[in-house]
């Protein structure tokens, strides 16, 4: 018995792999335009997959979900480990599910390809949204570069979309540029703070502030709450340090309690007066458009250094020139023009 | 003699022009060693020239220059229109030549060659520096880029530097990006400000504030003098958010008034403040090494993004991608490697 079993679990293995070879993009498509999560799943590890069969078929799916017209917010949520952002997300996600929504759940952490401490990673932090039907959970794809990471996450959210999932959350941590990244993929970015001892406002991470939509402050509970409400003030005023956004929408402060959940309720209100202002003065539209245009730029460029600065005969010379640059033996401009002029031999 | 003056004058362009033809780089070099003006406004109007052979001139020069070690100090001043610049920058070289140092001042204003409106264009605005010999001044280069201004403006520091000016003044207005590519040559940022009807920090543009070593408020004079002491508080207080500077420095604020020149002499301290503790902690040295690599690396990147978006057949096929982008009929990234793929072919 022991031995059936053991050849049993083998047997469903192969035919899982058999029967995932066999279906089609098209077929694909179509389980995803109906909504099944394991297509769903199925085809973002497409997106996913390093293997050039697998790419090309993952070009193909997005870009049949990219002609399905959808109607759906995308929610950047950042804040440092240990701010409580997986209870945030799932006491926030049970309000969402409850007004009617499904819900997808993504992350970008370009550290977790290497930590293995993966945000999302361990998905019993969400206990309760991980057994419903119309939430989708996906940890963060693993990848060596946050540009790796950030497109992977991009299709899949355009796939969730297909799949029905009208709210989007993107979970990130504050690493390096994956909030750039994060704010450039979605329609709203929320930060969530901690109250700590008076200095709320010290060591944040440069521009973060300036790029959210609303500062919610988690753990607003029991003693902490006076300080939670002090931090508060302190974060409107900053706020207002900050020139208008083009969105037109006044940056929002408040206080929660993911644990009580107190204070949730209010930031799914805020999200919905946000998209009714930003779809009635037409910033949600064009911002997203300007999102496409600013992947594809940024990838363009991306794609162009690469060319350039992973040439072996160019690191060599560059490294030349920047050695003569440092030591002040020749303008940086001429050096960079003669590498250039050099880069223009190499390639004819 | 009305006749023989009018000959007279344009004989005179005759021989300068000759002159000035005939010198090599090799005597403007040593000229500039040694301290001339007049040598040292030929080689920047060399460095400024378009001409193929004036740029020759000036590469040679520059490498000449580069090779004299300096010690100086470059200063970036930024404010807007109005908020007294020229009057500050006349005190503040006023008492810098009472400390025995020699000062050079340059702009950095890429507007000037549209609107003619050019900081530092008007001389006669700074009417008692302008007659001191141990003052240079030159206006803002034109040139249609930023890049292009940043560059000729950079070059230029080195020229006055190794002509022995040990204090250059770079003054910028807010805007572009201009105060970055100052922020990028110099060893100290200061911004200027006003004192407005309490929403100082209103509307500022971003990242500003971050760059700024120190903020003076200036016109701290009469009915002005309790707002701008108010807005010294809200600046203190709002330079407080940011984290902590690479270069070991807190940043200081200010009141002055360059009219009455009170809070002048101050500044000057500051500077010698802060240029003792980066010599200190070694970052005066690697930070102008760093900016070196900076300009370097920045230069590269663009000459690179020239020779790619300004290719004919690059435009185009850029301008049909961009299209399906926004129309949502292809990914971005997608787009993005097939316009590379493009390139590539092009190349061969």
């Amino acid at each position: 018995m022991g031995n059936i079993k053991n050849t049993g679990e083998k047997g469903v293995a192969k035919v899982r792999a058999h029967r995932k070879k066999k279906i089609s993009v098209k077929e694909l498509t179509s389980k995803i335009l109906a909504g099944e999560k394991s297509a769903l799943a199925r085809a973002i590890t497409l997106v996913e997959s390093k293997a050039e069969e697998d790419q090309k078929k993952a070009n193909q799916l997005i870009e049949n979900c990219l002609a399905v017209p959808n109607n759906s917010i995308r929610i950047g949520i950042t804040g440092v480990p240990g701010v409580g952002k997986s209870t945030f997300i799932e006491a926030l996600g049970k309000t969402i599910l409850a007004a009617k929504k499904k819900v997808a759940i993504l992350a970008v952490d370009p550290s977790s390809s290497i930590s293995k401490g993966s945000i999302l990673g361990d998905k019993t932090r969400m206990q309760e949204l991980v057994k419903e039907s119309n939430v989708f959970i996906r940890p963060s794809p693993s990848g060596d570069s946050l540009g790796g990471v950030a497109r992977k996450t991009r299709e899949s959210i355009i796939l969730c979309e297909a799949a029905g999932y009208n709210c989007i959350l993107i979970e990130t941590v504050g690493v390096g540029q994956s909030e750039i990244a994060v704010h450039s993929m979605v329609d709203f970015f929320l930060l969530l703070k901690l109250a700590g001892a008076g200095d709320e406002l010290q060591g944040m991470k440069r521009g973060i502030m300036e790029m959210a939509d609303a500062i919610v402050i988690n753990k607003a509970e029991g003693d902490n709450l006076k300080r939670a409400l002090k931090a508060e003030v302190e974060f409107e005023r900053a706020l207002q340090l900050y020139p208008p956004k083009e969105n037109g929408w006044l940056p929002k402060v408040s206080t929660c309690s993911a644990l009580d959940q107190t204070g949730i309720e209010e930031v799914w209100v805020m999200f919905l007066e946000y998209f009714k202002l930003v779809h009635e003065n037409g910033f949600w539209s064009t911002n997203r458009e300007k999102q496409n245009q600013y992947w594809f730029r940024q990838t363009v460029d991306d794609l162009l250094k690469q060319h350039f600065y992973l040439s072996p005969s160019i690191k060599e010379e560059l490294a030349q020139y920047m050695s003569r640059v440092s030591q002040n033996k020749i303008s940086p401009f001429r050096a960079a023009e003669e590498l250039l002029a050099y880069y223009k031999q190499e390639l004819k």
